[in-house]
């Protein structure tokens, strides 16, 4: 007979996205067989991260201190926003180090199938945002996804009246792509964006 | 820049076994994102689990009362001791419904690669428990492979005076196989343990 805690564990586990029944009861038993000690330190990890971990009011990624550390450095470019749709996002733009200015984090995507809807994610306060800033580009850098192109085609279409600068990230073949294998989309994508080459 | 909290429960999920560090991420701010009342039911079902569940004295596997239920039920056959590595290896049996006899829970297995010894696992416990007892029949129920063939061999080994029956689980082509993409030892095996077919 399972143990009724260790039943508990397991499908509290099982709860955490990409943790399927086989995995959760393997980290269950893994955590029962790890000292007082690590069991310690993951605890209060998970509990430190979400009692210190809030939104930014500003751009609302997940931040300690509020603003957090992209509002509050002078040195970032103030005329560019970027708008992601996730915290991840972000953090691959800050690798590629292709981006210095300010970034907006909507912390989701229009998805009417799964009922989201411009009140669920952050749209309201990138327009309140922008209205009091001195943003003169908005750069749209949700993925191109259904979702993610809906989500750009709406905000491009309510940022309209601001007459800003309204940009999307390039779409095309990707690094080490192969045309043989890429879909139409990303084909007629790479074919509409191609750019003159310059030799000077 | 990265948060600190978010940075030490991302390594600490990283710590699991199976969880690389994009799905540390992943669950690190799938967590920041729950709810207070599904983060604390998670912290309670880790803590509850490491406080409650135990070695069983007998059979070691995990167990919130010690001894487990496998070994205080009564209407298990007490003649029969079925050694297994791990508890999964245990509930994997007990869901196929095929044995109603007594576990042993090694708790590992021998591997000398990876410093893993007699002394490690809990074989000194089986050695007593079986001095002590009514067991007949000692079943080997390690997995087919190298670690677990050796631990067989050993525990045979060291059996082998106390004048008991020791037998070692069936190997051979699994259900549903196709003869054409079994490997040699596999095949070797099932040649090996041909039996012949009563029709009476």
């Amino acid at each position: 007979m399972q143990s009724k805690a260790l039943a508990q564990l397991t499908a509290a586990l099982h709860r955490l996205p990409g943790v399927g029944p086989k995995m959760a009861e393997r980290l269950a038993l893994f955590i029962i067989r790890s000292s007082q000690g690590e069991v310690d330190q993951l605890l209060s990890a998970i509990s430190q991260a979400k009692t210190k971990i809030r939104y930014c009011s500003i751009c609302f990624d997940f931040t300690e201190q509020d603003p957090c550390s992209f509002c509050q450095d002078a040195t970032r470019d103030q005329s560019a926003l970027c708008v992601v749709e996730k915290h991840q996002d972000l953090l691959a733009l800050e690798r590629s180090g292709s981006y210095k200015g300010r970034y907006h984090v909507l912390q989701g995507l229009l998805s009417p199938l799964e009922g989201v809807g411009p009140e669920d994610i952050r749209v309201q306060e990138l327009i309140t945002r922008l209205r009091s800033g001195a943003v003169e580009e908005i750069i749209l850098a949700t993925n191109p996804s259904v979702e993610g192109e809906a989500t750009a085609t709406y905000i491009a279409k309510i940022m309209r009246p601001l007459k800003l600068k309204i940009t999307r990230i390039a779409q095309g073949i990707p690094r080490g792509g192969d045309l043989e294998y890429q879909d139409h989309v990303t084909l007629a994508r790479a074919m509409d964006g191609r750019r003159e080459l310059d030799f000077r």
